[in-house]
């Protein structure tokens, strides 16, 4: 996934921006004006239309009386100061991804998704039904603000390889591009991992710096142009299962709101998490067809023993954030575990078995 | 699947109360409110719920501007007559599923769920994204009124059955229950079909009228009991992949309504449609855990010959009605079927290969 790099690219334009150009909320009439910074580029496909989507439903919903206006990354702070700008007040609202923040506590990653973690439908039954929200809350709580999930990607593409991968032997050494708790995984294996921001991606696979790279899914990833150098496109990304945004407001800002527009906020982001992620999952086929068909991308699935080794080593890192001494980052773990455990149940039995048959014999 | 047959419980009662004997909406200071009718009983689980939450969203963002009285099915019309209630104006809104009208228009099985079609997220991405929500927007033009998803159960069971099913010869004459267009795809496979309501089915199940039934999944079924007589509890269903609710507002009311308003009904709608969806994927299995672990109830899955057999039956079963003299309802059979065949893609190459590798090696 590049959402922390696609940050990187434009923390000089925040820079250069800067906080303190940006005029304070008007208050009139009894009108409230709230920024919403955002970690995404301007227009980024899925998740920053999201952002976008979500400010207009909630100044449309409030009759204009809370109107919220969007700031790209960058664009009055670096992406990654998004959300200590609404733990200080100087934006009222961000739009982003929790595993961001993990080095405020590492327990954050999990409510974005986490290695060989959860599927989105089943993320949404721990988070809204299962605790989550209630350990995401306590973490929060501590910071001055609330969460509330805006939208996923669904399960990720597996990354640009541009030799075939016959096992684990080729994965040795290979310097692949990939962030996060992800990375630590594909280090395991064995990889050479790198984080580079988004647009620097295409150039290192092109002068051979990158041997592989993973972004996001068919539909973030055909912009890039990845498939010019790499023709080998994996599924699925075991490490990225189905990332979360999330929108993230001030708490006390949001506990002053009158009851009407607390609810409209809560109900736009629940609405958003929906609509982004029926978003992706509309347009992720569309743009593979296009990869396949026009850009001659081949397309294969991970050989078992590479899935089987990142099954092992997701294990650990999962396992070293559980057994670490961060009690609020026990906590999630534990009831993230425990979640999974019940859900895959499900998804096993019912979900899985559905698709299997539907594949194998439905003819239409 | 239950829910029309639920509804035949009710009309007794419905036709005891009747429309006339409802006040109509109070009118005052700019203040709305709203009825809305039902299709489930009170407090059905997971759908009805998702009808109250629903009021009580639009109730709230709306500032009390618009309320919304939710009426359980009987209360106020029979069941069955909700969408003729928001069509002749007895009531603002109703609540249900759009296969409760497939006899105002066939394509309107669609919008609820069909044999062998789309899991909730390629549902809500061809409805969204793929062109499905205009489509539906013609066929209810033609009545007045407007349609939004409002819940899903996923996925549902396959049914209770005495006697565990070796193949397709155990169907020949079984007494199922089990209705719609999944009962015309059962009837294919040889089997004895009827469609008791709900509060009927123990009964038939416990005197031997019925063989064996389908309801919902594991939530909705633990509450009927069915575990005491027939303890083979089989998965997937794949005649209902996963099943929509709907709103259901009258048209010229909706437009009637400020801005603001009509956002409210709209977001509200699909926020409430992620919550529903959320609430049955987490209180399934735990349901289920408690037929198996309590309740000596054996889990199986359907062999395959009674799966490849069901897919060639609901291919029929869809087929006729792409091929019916129905201009609506074929074009709606012909833009599911072609979303379907691209979204299937995604599914069967990303999100089933990763639940596949997760179940294989992912242990912690």
């Amino acid at each position: 996934m590049d959402r922390r790099s696609v940050l990187k690219k434009t923390l000089t334009a925040g820079a250069a921006a800067g906080a303190a150009t940006i005029a304070a909320p008007a208050i009139s009439q009894g009108k409230m004006e709230w920024r919403m910074v955002t970690t995404w580029p301007k227009n980024f496909p899925g998740l920053g239309v999201g952002a976008e989507n979500l400010a207009k439903r909630i100044t449309t919903m409030s009759g204009g009386r809370l109107t919220v206006k969007v700031y790209s990354a960058g664009e009055m702070v670096p992406p990654l100061q998004a959300l200590d700008a609404v733990i200080n007040g100087t934006a009222e609202m961000s739009h982003g991804a929790a595993y961001y923040w993990q080095n405020k506590n590492p327990g954050l990653s999990f409510f974005t998704g986490v290695p060989y973690g959860m599927t989105s439908r089943e993320f949404t039954a721990w988070v809204r039904f299962l605790g989550g929200q209630e350990i995401w809350d306590e973490i929060y709580d501590q910071f001055g603000v609330q969460g509330f999930l805006s939208g996923d990607t669904g399960t990720q593409a597996g990354g640009w390889f541009r030799k075939e991968l016959k096992g684990l032997e080729d994965i040795k050494g290979l310097r692949f591009r990939t962030p996060g708790l992800g990375g630590q995984v594909w280090q395991k294996l064995g990889a050479s991992v790198t984080n580079l921001a988004a647009g620097e991606i295409f150039q290192a696979l092109q002068t051979g710096t990158l041997d592989a790279a993973e972004f996001v899914g068919p539909y973030n990833d055909l912009a890039l142009g990845f498939y010019q150098i790499a023709k080998n496109y994996y599924f699925p990304s075991f490490i990225e299962p189905g990332l979360a945004t999330e929108a993230v407001v001030n708490k006390s800002k949001y506990k002053a709101l009158p009851a009407d527009l607390q609810e409209i906020v809560r109900t736009a982001c629940q609405a958003e998490y929906d609509n982004v992620s029926s978003d992706m999952f509309a347009n992720d086929p569309r743009a593979l067809k296009t990869l396949v068909e026009k850009h001659g991308v081949k397309t294969h699935q991970f050989p078992d023993s590479i899935l089987e080794a990142g099954a092992k080593a997701s294990a650990e890192v999962i396992g070293a954030v559980r057994d670490g001494d961060n009690a609020l980052a026990k906590k999630t773990a534990e009831s993230f575990i425990s979640a999974l455990a019940l859900l895959r149940t499900r998804s096993e039995s019912t979900d899985s078995p559905y698709i299997r048959a539907r594949e194998k014999y439905f003819k239409i």
